[in-house]
This record gives structure tokens, C-alpha cells and sequence, in this order.
């Protein structure tokens, strides 16, 4: 049994990652941590653990998790993971990062988009982890950089065309949705029910920090330099992001072709499920599970393909992901503890 | 007063009108027809109306109707509108017409996204029934096409930059997300609760029925052809549509450029509201008003600039724009009963 | 035209306020406040009042607002209410208090379940704003306690069987659910989006602040002491409360004699609709609107009663319902600014 | 491998088995049939099932299916399992159904509430399947009664105290909310999005077929007759059933006795969680899961209880139950395939 922390699992990500390791056979949560719950169980914060995860919450520093595990999830804003990842890293406690810290490889992009970065050396060390494209090296890494929610379904959404050269590259554009789960637990006003329930809304309009994250990885696909206009909305659900894209072909190719591209590319993903030519997935196929669905069309009249790709935010566009990151680390089956049945309604 | 009558009165936009229009100071509902609950009073059906509306739903032909009312709308289906719409017109009964069958100019590309047209030589006697952009022929018309929800919340939110010529034409993407009522009353799998609720997805994508009506308009407005990738979604909500608009700026234009383009557009338009710069519209701040809400960025990245526009579905986007209409046909005021405070939360 | 404030404008009442009363023919808004919001119009707040209303947010004391208004609705949280009501009196100013600081009469109960009373001279001097108990009271009044939400569906459910003593005083369960508007707008964790969203909790089971109010307010129907269990429930809403209430028949009763009692008890009050024998109401026949519908059943098996009451928290259970006292304080029709059509779906 | 077979598999409940069904280790669905569907996969009709399940709906009868599994599950509506379950007992195959033909003892009140009874010789077979209280007689069934949605968690919640003989029996009030898929996947009216979301309703006032179900249950818990008042409402939410519960109690009962008697009466079962002194569940806690969880109160001033009693009505109000059934007839833990932590947010 691998002993595994979670250092920051208050918010709805940590929720979610011990949720999943409840059932995880081959690893055990040795370190819950939480300044704010402190000396409380989960199950009081989560009333639906009840029976199944008793951890008391510690405010414990990074040090002395540490001595605790022997991989560490960080649920930690952005700035706290790059504060205490050094840490774990020097105890020889492998990290694996739901934060932004370590996804961008240049440090003038993060500092543009995000902060001061204190822990910049690192940053080389770090393995987008996105198993998909990056599993070999994702297994022996010691600091996985687990991807953005967004960026994971537009990347899943996009890579077999970039990969086969098939879009212009100046030609992309995202329209994201997201489920409310993904503002995180921290009561502010935008995330209250009366404000979201019954709206609908764009924000952050092309200017949401995933941008640079999906441009880098978009490019390394290309092997060139990718822009694309990116706006996310908001919906009035809790979980689930789904990603409209556009883009235009370079040259043509049949609606069959394009089918066959993407069928061929994750034949032997398990987690990246193409959907039947003609029809397109909604997120509630996915809630609840680790899937990446994605439905395929190509429009004639514009010479154009639309891609619509869905995953649950908080499991593939989290804590799923960050699983199977960890089941890569340990040497284990990819799916374990995360063939998840969908669930619906 | 006025005698007005609803054909096909037992769907949501035929309470819609008749809701609005119990508070219309100028008008009186004469005649209401539904096949389905002939004999029942409309307050029976909705009971909400309780008090407010209590006319009895007749199983009536277009000829009884047409005895009983100068202004008529139709609510019922595309196919049925052609059917009735020539007995009232011959019988002086001025039409204003809910359904697609008269938005289209060019029968040919009517019957290829829906059927046989029966009475194509009305056609050209129709006027589009967008005010803003169409005022002057609509107020001596006798037959109106009420727009498409969705395209009146694309067509508003493109006209000031087709007509400034300030776009690419071939670079126009609409990526759209409508309420659930726009699917109608009509018990149906796909508008179940459990089908909707926590869910979001694309549907007809490229391939749904009102892209060719946008292209018209689009495309007068530009006085040169217009092709657009259309593509909509279903958003868990009661009403509200919010269409993200993309195109490429033909030159540079400053965003602050763009908003006084828009703001001297709309600046006599009541039903308009341009959003202040860097702030973008959400559905619920138009909810139950004739309200399109329109926000703007320029995107300096990609040259693109992003327009994001709101309408209530059922207001503006049908039965309140239907008002307005008629408002002008009658010669009033054109926000009699329109002057509706958005409902929030 | 008289001169209004609103004390304390920030919140959803608040907002609710201006929203209707910026449709009211007889009166301005000449003074709002708002701490947070100090400096901002109310339309960057509330960006649905865009074009409607336009009130710049005031961080005034209440003798600042008392010199610019002649009636004032205090929408500010109990306790401040108490500290401001005497100082608006003082000048002259009729006060229509939402918060719960005048509404029970006897200062120990207040005392027990909300905190120590500063103003309790003033509580003998105000009159409980349920118009259709108390209109003749209300007229004369210069402090009007507008009735809680909860209390107003319950009371207004029970108020012909209490009068007429048919209903055993010791048998009286209340079962109410509310929207989450009804916790108000400031940011916390139960009522953030995903807490409430897909769920369905009581809450404060037998303990909330409204059993007082509501027994208060019973005992005087009855005349003699009233003890009812209440629990409420949140409903993932906007807007609306049901009450179920069920109580134990003082003899027999048939259903249509029962039906007679509140048909007849209400016959005259525009804002209270019985619904047809057999039928319920739902809370989405009354949003947006300032009626209480009422269904009726005798459970013969039990000898029980059972009556639903729904109302539009927001309006009917608050700014409305203030509305209608501030009609009442200026002799005006009742329904001024009140005859709104429920908006449905 | 037990082979499996489901009749009637393409409501939600059907589904909800097949999804659960796909992760049990002990079982294999060897028939899945549906006349609607008919040819078509699973997974077409429930896209999320994709790479999960893929049987094809037959249209087969009882005498086919029978040929093909040894245990099988009745998911079609009441009628048709007693028109079926002959046939499947007459060949060996244990039948758990699901509809309501077999859950009432007697007859006659079956035929009031329902219609003819055609199998009425099989009642006396059948056991009713609520584990908590009939294991013993289940493990040797060949006819189980799978219980209704509602009836499971009032009865659960009410089983300690109606053994402990503390309660008054004539004062059980039962108010009830559940989620719109307890209404099924038929297209009908009351099931639209539009009419369900943002409404709150009581429905089948005093009149819900599940009343005779409860009473019969929980008299045989009393050991006499035991009459309610059942009312139940349809929340907006897909899944979850909350029934609050009120009764008299006979004598006094401290808070902490009343805990102490349901602690002990569910301390060896696994689906039933006493929540903490002084908390209550949401329907959220229990999503997705086979749990039902209870809170308790005692209000002293009235000499009243009241539990809340919460499950998930698709898994402990139908499919999961339906399994932990199947468990039991199979000698299998009671646990397996049902140890679903619940899905939050």
C-alpha cells in the first residue's frame, strides 16, 4: 500500500481525490490536510464520506506531511504548490501538482499570466501530465504538472489534427463551458446559486489564464507556434466542461477521414472515448467518470471542422487525472480506481 | 381597442403573447385557438394566468378566427403558418407570423431546410420583422415574419459591423446556447427534465434550420454574400439565449472604436442595451424583458473581435418582439406592454 | 410623486424594491444605500436595472437619508434596522421595516430567539404589514413590520380556518420549503451554487427564528395560544415558498365547505387565489408576482386537512408585500406597481 | 457468473441497473429487452454507457428471456410484471420486480389502488425486499417485491421507533420529496424541463399509491393498524428522495435516547447511516450511492419527532436495492457492486 497526502483537500478537488482513493486497492491516505477545517473529519465538511473516510484534517506544514508519504497530491492555490514542492521534493516525496505552477515550461509566460515564480528551476523538472500524450514520460517522473481543466479538453479535442497537420494553425478558436464546480469551494459572490442558477454567461473573455497553457501545448503538438482566441462560459450545472472548436482544414478531408484521424489516434486510450460519426456528447455522458468524449464534424461549406469534446472538470480535468498520474508513478493498471461508470441521470 | 387573436395559442409562445398581452393597454385578446385543449380556459393550462387571462382555448378554423380579430398572430408550427395565412390576409386580418414560413426570400432555400412551400407568392409581401433594422417596412406591412430567436440575437449583435464593413465576411463562427423553451412544449425525450437538467450539449451542429436565415440577413446587411458556421447548444435554463460571435477585423479597430460604432448603432434602439467596455452580458440580466444585451472585445492577439449578445428567448426572441410588431402596425408606441423590468434573480 | 428611500439597497430585497418601484407611477427613489457598493450605481450591481434605473449607491447615515424622503424601507439586516428606525420616525419619516425587529410583540420572545431590543418603545407602535389581516391598521401606521417570508405563506394558508375555529390548535405541522433568495446575497458556503444545486436539505429543523412570528401571529387568529412544528427545507431555486401545512379537523368538514370557507374569507383580495377544487398550486404560478396561491384537501381516513401555500418569497415575502403597505401608507391602490403577471416557464 | 437478465431495460431504472450491473463481479446481463428500442445498443440509447455496456435491446418474450438467465429483474410497470413473473418462476428463474404487482399482501387494496390482480396466487410468494428488515426471508425467495422509491425511506425511517412501540400511531404525517426521475423516462407533460425547473409542486395530494405500500409496513412494524398522511412533491433535481417525517411520541424521549434507538437498530447495517446528533441529510450525501441516511430531532414544546430520511431513489429506492436483493438470493455479500461512494458535488 503506497502512502499518499493530499496537502490542501478542503476544496472540491481534494474532496474528489479522496473520494476516488477511498476505493483505490493499492494506496492508503496518510495526510489530509486543512488550516481551515482543522482537527475536523472530512465527513463533517462531506457528509457523504460518512462510513467511508474518517481522516481528521491537520494544518500540518509541508515537512511534516512529508514524513507521511510517499507521493503527495498538492491542492493548493497557485503560488502555496510552488511554496511547498521543493519540500517534498528534497524528502523524496514525488509530487504530483493540481495547481498551475508547473504546467507552463517558460517562466515569462507564468510571470505574465500568474505571479513571481520562486521556484522556477524546477519548472524543467516538471512533466505535463497529461498521460495521453505524455505517459513514458510521465512514469519515471518525481513532479507531475497535472493539466488545467479546459486545457485538457481542448488538447484531447485537438491533438490527432495537429498531430496530422490537417488545420491551419491561425484558424482555432475555443468556446468553453464550464460547470460551477470548476470557481473551486471559497464563498464569493459569483459562485452563489441565485447568481449562476438560471444564467449563463461568458467571462473572462479571452483572457482566462488557460490560454498560454493551451497555446503551449497546441504548439508542441504543431511543432509551431499556435494562437487561438479562447472564452469560457459559465453553466449552471456542477460538473462538466465542454469545448466547441473550430478550426479551419487545411485542405480537405472527409467527414470519414476525420472519424477514422481520431478513431486511429486513441484506439488504445481507454479513457478517450470517439464518439459514433453524426453524433456529438453531452457532459452528462462523462459525469462522474475519468472519459474524454469527443464528437467530430466537418463543415463543406465552410471548409471548416467543429470538434465538441466533454470531461467531467473536477475527475479528468482534476482529480482523475491526477489519479491516473499516480497509478502511472506507482507502476500500476492506469485505470485502477477509475473505471468509473458514468453516471446519469 | 384592438381585436387581436392567437392562432395556435397553447404553447409556450402563445402564453407568452397572451401573458404580455394582458397588460397591454391597447389591445384585447378576441380569439385563442388549441385543438389540443379545445373547451379549457388558458388559465387551466397555465395556471399562473389565474385571474389574469381566462379566455377559453376554441378549436377554431382560420375563417372563424379571421371574423373575430384585425391582427392575428400564428403560433403554430412551420407548414400550418402558410396554410392559414393567406385566408386571413384576404380577409383584411393583418398577420403576424411566429413560425419560419415566411422569414426566408428565396423559396428554393426554404424548401430545402424545411418543405414544400404552398404559398410562395406571399413571400415577397412579407417584411422581416426586426425593428431595429427593418422599422419603416414593417409599419404599413400586413405581413410580418417574426425572426428566428436565434438570429435575432446573432443579427443584432453583427449588423453595426456588417454594415461599417469593418469584418471579413468568410471569417464569421456563431457559437449559440439556447434555454430549453425554445424546444417547445411538446412532451419529447430530449426536453425531460432528467435529459436536460445537469447536462449541456451541442445539437444539430451545422445543420440546424435557422443558419439560413441568419445568412440572409447577414448577408443584406453586408450587401454581399454571407456564410456562417452556426452552431447551438442547450443550456439547463428556462429561457435565455447568449450567442458568442468571432469574426476577423478587416483592418485594426480599438476596442473603444468598436463600442462607439455600436453605441451610435443602438443609440435610439429602447430594446438595445450595449454593454459598458469590458464587461459582457449574461442571460438572467434579460430575463422576462425585450431586452438584447450585446457585449464587445477586440482580440489584438488573433485580430479578431469577440461580440457576445443575450435575448430572452421567448421575449425578444418571439413573442415580445411579436408585440413590438404589432405595436407597429397599430401605431403605437412601439414599448407598449414591452416596458418589462428583467426579472433576477 | 413621494420621495422614497431604501435603507440598506444592496441585497436581493433591495434590488427587488427598486426593480418594481421603477414601475410605480406615484413615487421616486430619492435615496439608496449601500456600504459595500458606496459610489456605484446600482446598475453595475444589478446589470439587468441597465436603462431602468440608475440610483448611485449612498453610504449615508439614516439622517441623511431621513432628509430626502418621506417614507423609508429598511432593508438592512435585524439589529441595524432597531438602531435606524427611531431616527427616521423622529423626522417624520414612515417607516416599512423588512427585517424581523418589529414583528413580535412581546420583547422577551424577540429577546430569546434574535438579540437584546434597543428600540422596544417603538414595538407597541408598530403595525404587522399583512395587509389582508390588518389593512385598517396599516393606513393610519408610521411603522409598518413587513411579515417575514415563511410567516406570510403560513398565515395567509391558515387564517380562514383559524378564524372560523375549525381546526384543533395542538395539531398544526408546518412543512414549508424556500427558494435560496431567501438566504439573502452574501457570500457563503451554503449558498454557493454546487451546495445547493442537485440538492435538498431541512434545515434549522424546529428552530428557526420564524416559529415565533408565525405563532404569533396563529394565536391572535385563534385567540388563544397557538404551538406548530415548523421545518424548513431549501429548494435549488430562485424563488418561491411552498408551505405544507397539515392540521387536525375540529369536527368534520367537507372538502367543499372547506373550499367555501377560503373562497369566501379571500373573495374580496385581489392577491390570494384559491385554486379550483382538486388542484395545487406550484411555486412557478406565482414568480415574479405578488400572489399567494392556495389548494385545499380534507384527508376524511385522518380527519386531517391539508393546504398548500405558495407565494414569490421576493415579492409577496418582501418587497412586495412592502409595496403594498407603502400603497396603503399613501392611499393609494393597492395594486399600484403589483398587477404583475407570473412569469412562467 | 450468475447469469442476469433485465425486462424492461430501457427506463432509468433499467438503465441504472445495467450500470450498476457492469461493474459487479459476480454477474453477468445475458438479456436486456425492450420493445421501443428494439436491435438498438444500450450505449446508443445511454451514450454515457459507451465502452461500458454494450447489449442490444431485444423485443423477446418472458419465455425467452427465461431461457437465457437464471435470475431476472422486472423493470416494466405494474401489469406487466404480473403478467410476466408467472412464467419466469414457472422455468426456475427467480424474479426481483420491480413495479408495485407484488408488494401489497392484499388484494383488494392492490385492486383499489391499482387495477385487477392476475397473479394474485404468487402474493402470498412474494417477500418484500427491503433487506434491513426481511433478510431472512429473502436469501430463500424466489419472488422478491422490490419496495417502492418512496415507501424505502419511510419506512427505514421510521422502523426503530414503530418497533420500540414510541410513537402514536394515529399521528404519523409523512411529507415526501422526490426528483423527477422517480416520474420515469416517458416524454410526458409534468416531465418537461421547463415545467419541473424552477417549480416546486405537491402532487397525488393524500391520494400517492405508495400510501397503502407504507401503511402496510409500517404496520406490521407496530404490530397494528398504523394510518398516515402522505404527501409527497416533486423536487428539481434528477435524483434523490428527503421525507420528512412527523409523529407524537408516546411518553418523553430525550434526544440522545431517541439517537441511542436508531444507532443500535442500524448498527450492522451498511446502508444505513444515523447522522450525528443535531445534523440532517441532504439528498446530495446519498447521489449515487445505496445509502439512507437519517437525521433526528425531538421538539419538547410539542412532544413531537421528526426524521429526515434521505436516499437516492434510482439505487436505494429501485436498481441498488434491486441488487442488494439479487445479492442476498445468490449468496453473495450484500455489499458487492453496492459499496458507491456518493457523488459530490
Amino acid at each position: 500500500m503506497a502512502r499518499v497526502g493530499i496537502y490542501g483537500g478542503s476544496g472540491y478537488t481534494g474532496q474528489e481525490l479522496l473520494r476516488l482513493l477511498s476505493r483505490h486497492p493499492g494506496v492508503e491516505v496518510t495526510a489530509l490536510t486543512s488550516r481551515k477545517y482543522r482537527g475536523q473529519r472530512i465527513n463533517q465538511i462531506y457528509p457523504g464520506l460518512m462510513g467511508i473516510a474518517g481522516q481528521t484534517f491537520m494544518d500540518a506544514s509541508p515537512e511534516e506531511v512529508a514524513a507521511l508519504c510517499e507521493i503527495v497530491f498538492l491542492a493548493v492555490p497557485h503560488g502555496e504548490a510552488m511554496a511547498s514542492a521543493p519540500v517534498f521534493l528534497d524528502r523524496g516525496v514525488k509530487v504530483i501538482d493540481l495547481s498551475a505552477d508547473f504546467r507552463l515550461r517558460r517562466v515569462d509566460i507564468y510571470e505574465k499570466w500568474y505571479q513571481k515564480h520562486t521556484a522556477s528551476p524546477l519548472i524543467s523538472r516538471a512533466v505535463y501530465g497529461l498521460p495521453e500524450l505524455y505517459r513514458e514520460a510521465i512514469v519515471p517522473a518525481d513532479l507531475v504538472a497535472n493539466p488545467g481543466c479546459y486545457p485538457t479538453s481542448v488538447i484531447l479535442g485537438l491533438a490527432p489534427l495537429l498531430r496530422e497537420g490537417k488545420i491551419r494553425l491561425d484558424s482555432i478558436i475555443v468556446d468553453s463551458k464550464s460547470g460551477t464546480s470548476g470557481a473551486g469551494r471559497d464563498p464569493q459572490l459569483g459562485s452563489l446559486f441565485c447568481e449562476v442558477n438560471e444564467g449563463f454567461k461568458a467571462y473572462k473573455v479571452a483572457a482566462h489564464r488557460h490560454t498560454p497553457e493551451i497555446e503551449q501545448e497546441l504548439s508542441a503538438l504543431a511543432g509551431q507556434d499556435v494562437r487561438v482566441s479562447f472564452v469560457p462560459h459559465l453553466i449552471p450545472v456542477n460538473r462538466g466542461i465542454l469545448s466547441t472548436i473550430y478550426g479551419t482544414l487545411d485542405g480537405s478531408l472527409a467527414a470519414s477521414e476525420l472519424h477514422d484521424i481520431y478513431r486511429k489516434f486513441y484506439e488504445k486510450e481507454y479513457f478517450v472515448r470517439v464518439c459514433e460519426a453524426g453524433t456529438f456528447p453531452n457532459i452528462s455522458s462523462v459525469r462522474g467518470s475519468n472519459f474524454c468524449d469527443i464528437g467530430l464534424a466537418v463543415e463543406e461549406k465552410t471548409g471548416r471542422v467543429i470538434i465538441v469534446s466533454v470531461i467531467d472538470n473536477l475527475i479528468k480535468g482534476a482529480a482523475g487525472q491526477a489519479i491516473q498520474n499516480m497509478n502511472l508513478l506507482l507502476g500500476l493498471p492506469e485505470t485502477t480506481a477509475l473505471d468509473l461508470v458514468p453516471l446519469f441521470p
